[in-house]
């Protein structure tokens, strides 16, 4: 169809690719436009314009207060789509139209002004796509005039939020899995919406799923693709007199075997025992191995998937032995039917032969959480600091522009995620460093880290082609290119790996360290006294 | 951005048009195309085309099993955007090729044949959208070649599922807050993506709601648009130094304030006594008031919030009272933070002041139940009815190509939904019928309707103006145009209301009865013994 744009993003092979690029595309989804926001951040913007504050420099955090699904971590996942959307950010003359019908209040030269912003002046720092993240820590710094960067908070946080809780389903399905097994994402009749579905191929895909059953995912960003068939192929036959065409020829090319239906059918009267269908998928494998052709597998779909495993397994080694057809007991075995971490998990205990698993539902719509929390606060204008204050005490905002920091141990685990105001020193390895709570006073530690990765790296501008790299802006701070699909899942399944044990573990999960320094903790807290009203208690 | 195609179906005014469309404009979201689909339906489309069955006239039903959210209704959404996808069904040379390198080893010829399919042998016949549904009953019926049909599955179902999940969710909201109240939408930034936030805010809006904040989808959809401002604009302010132009030229334009702000602060030391930002807002409210403007109102956004609209209430009122200004203790309270069903109903039990309501998370990702388990089964193939069996009676399909009539009584409330097969004659007005539970067979009840309503209605081909309407083919059942966004939203309300109120209630809901016409019944059976295998207990 011509409305599927041909600049929408890498075709197939992008996931494969390794080079960088040089001009980010436009979001995947052409409806990722300026005016996909709240109408308050168009109305807020003009407010900043009327006060002469809309070129005022600001610093925004985008972090989640806490992670999902009752896990102690998450993967970060939206940072290329919100790279492509600020890249391509630009007011089109239908949308001044619109706007002007929404605000016929408001001044020509605020529309004047909408027409020429574009995101030349915005900075986005963020932790690299497919990293494992943790409350708190800012996955993206924004700096820039304050009415430009209030418009991309809800693009950016609609673009993170979702990306970023299916990459963590996905990365705990894995998980539960184990690395042996193969996962396919099958949810795209289940997703919320076309782009559900999209994004979540991708996203499950950067999370440690091996193929999805999506194809215009697939084409978008080169996954694998795989898939089974449905039970309405079964049953559009009324039986096997319908199949016309009965020839096969040998895989080889050296004959054909003019009646394949019935050479199925003899292999059929030497193994039907058992009342299910395993035994006339084996009578067809057999008679595909007879024409050199190889089966790929089965698939159960409904009823004890452990019990039916097991039982296949043993007929499929059964036929091996028997009529001496090599690995015939390797056939592969998929499961599916309302699959997720809990029933893979309960499969797991009670010991199952299935090699893959098909998964849909609750892997696509994130059923256990439907939604994670990502919020965009400002910490800083015109270099001063800004802090939210709440009575309760987690939706306090960490105040200032920050650097972060990711501490590893002796054992190569990473040991506390830190930040610091922007001009301190960076942690250094071997130094001991006071790593502290951002709000409980008695909670610290001392760290002495073995290796320091600096989290936040500057993606825009940055390496992008469209705008040289500003080192009088982001002196100190690494320089990155958007990787690939492929190596934000290599990254992500790295850092799931790099872990300790008990921090991923399903059941009661150990709380990763997530800290501030000393001086960040002292300057927090003198804003905060300072800004606090003094309750009085009737 | 020129990437969101102007074809994009119509622009601000559609809600409240009235007149019919000639051509089905195309899918909102361009990423639905073809290639939108699971690569089974693809192997599938193979396999029928190799076997020369592509062209088998088969019909399927999409319906749903279960009623989401706990209740025992549906509303459903989603049709408009099937029949613009169906509308404008065509493989494009790029997808041929991307098709090519994913299915190497097909023909040529099954190529050619992909080429040149489109939907014009197909009919869709629905339930019009926003009407109030129920489990078995068939939404849609999809009648064509079989190869064809089965390309729409995966389309069809993630069209349907979340649309009329989200507008069954916006309906629920609507029921629990009562008529009177505001409902605004607030969900993009936490919604599963930004087509999960597109369609969600038109879905709500048809499910009863009256505003969004999406600025894209009030756009694509003419939704009227609504917003409050962020804490973010609050705390970019240091303090009302930054105030440089103080002056407010009065609304009727004669005369002009020099220090506006020195007007609200002599307001405000009238009025503060209680630590809270109503005071301040009062302050303004007055002092705009003074100016002839008329302030908005406030949002409540934590807290208490059945307390603090209470508190906030009387506060206007004594304001209204001491210093006589009308109207001021009418100032509208709106009140948001995580808001869903559950807290709406906490709140009126309290007892509240609040006018609107606005929510975000729980609305638009149905966060109590993410997804809806719409299913697209073979009914009937070559005029050979179908049935899927299963263990599991829940999931035993209905067979044949079916009519659904929904039965009223006395009242005027709908008393049941009868399937029948589609050569029997249609329930009369007056007369007599038995209504059989599909699958037990005790559970029955004679009905005499006072009104006949058929569901099924043919959208395609139909009056849409691409092809004239057939009427050899849907002779008897009426054909329909597809309504303006604000008639389905009318039908969605008007439906809701003439529902028994003991099947809307939210605690223990009585189930909506579903029937089949005792030849459907008898027919239903005899396929199921006829094709059941018998079990042996060993």
């Amino acid at each position: 169809m011509d409305s599927m744009p041909t600049a929408t993003g890498p075709r197939a092979g992008e996931a494969g690719g390794e080079q960088g690029r040089a001009v980010p595309p436009r979001p995947t989804n052409p409806m990722v436009t300026p005016l996909l926001t709240d109408l308050y951040q168009f109305t807020m913007t003009y407010a900043y314009w009327k006060a002469g504050k809309h070129q005022d420099r600001a610093v925004f955090d985008l972090y989640f207060r806490k992670n999902p699904f009752g896990g102690e971590y998450t993967v970060f996942g939206g940072l290329e789509e919100c790279i492509r959307f600020i890249a391509n950010f630009k007011f089109e003359v239908d949308d001044i139209s619109f706007l002007r019908s929404v605000m016929p209040t408001c001044e020509d030269g605020f529309f004047e002004y909408l027409k020429a912003i574009n995101c030349k002046d915005v900075e986005v720092y963020a932790i690299p796509e497919g990293s494992v993240v943790f409350p708190k820590i800012p996955l993206m710094r924004i700096e820039g005039p304050v009415a430009v960067v209030q418009l991309l908070e809800t693009p950016f946080i609609n673009l993170v939020n979702y990306a970023s809780l299916v990459t963590t389903n996905a990365a705990r399905h894995r998980l539960v899995s184990g690395k042996s097994k193969t996962l396919l994402e099958f949810g795209l009749r289940r997703a919320q919406g076309p782009d559900g579905g999209i994004s979540a191929s991708r996203c499950c895909y950067m999370g440690g799923f091996d193929a999805t059953s999506n194809v215009a995912a697939g084409r978008l960003f080169g996954l694998p693709l795989r898939g089974t068939h449905s039970h309405a192929f079964v049953s559009s036959y009324m039986g096997p007199d319908e199949i016309t065409d009965k020839a096969l020829c040998r895989r080889d090319g050296s004959s054909t075997c003019q009646d394949f239906v019935s050479l199925v059918q003899t292999w059929l009267s030497k193994i039907q025992v058992m009342k299910s269908g395993v035994p006339n998928f084996c009578a067809v494998a057999l008679a595909l191995s007879d024409m050199g052709y190889k089966a790929i597998g089965i698939r159960l779909d409904s009823g004890d998937l452990a019990y039916l495993s097991t039982v296949a397994r043993k007929f499929f080694c059964a036929i091996e032995e028997e009529f001496g057809v090599l690995d015939f007991g390797k056939m592969s075995i998929t499961a599916s039917n309302d699959l997720n971490e809990e029933t893979i998990d309960a499969l797991n205990k009670q010991g199952h032969e299935i090699d893959a698993f098909g998964i849909g539902t609750y892997l696509v719509t994130c059923y256990a959480q439907a939604a994670l929390g990502c919020v965009f606060k400002l910490v800083e204008i015109n270099n001063q600091p800004r802090i939210k204050l709440s009575e309760d005490v987690t939706k306090v905002s960490i105040p200032c522009k920050k650097r972060c920091y990711r501490l590893y141990g002796r054992e190569g685990y990473p040991l506390v995620d830190i930040m610091t105001g922007d001009n301190e020193p960076p942690p250094k390895v071997g130094e001991r460093i006071l790593c502290r709570h951002p709000f409980s006073e008695s909670k610290r530690a001392y760290v002495v880290p073995q290796n320091v990765e600096e989290l936040l790296k500057c993606y825009w501008p940055g390496n992008s082609g469209i705008s040289p790299p500003r080192s009088d802006v982001h002196n100190g701070t690494t320089s990155a290119e958007l990787p690939s699909l492929k190596k934000s899942r290599e990254r992500c399944l790295q850092q799931l790996e790099q872990m300790r044990p008990d921090h991923m573990r399903r059941l009661n999960p150990t709380p990763y360290k997530v800290s501030v320094s000393a001086k960040l903790y002292d300057y927090i807290h003198f804003l905060w006294l300072n800004e606090a009203p003094v309750g009085e208690l009737q």
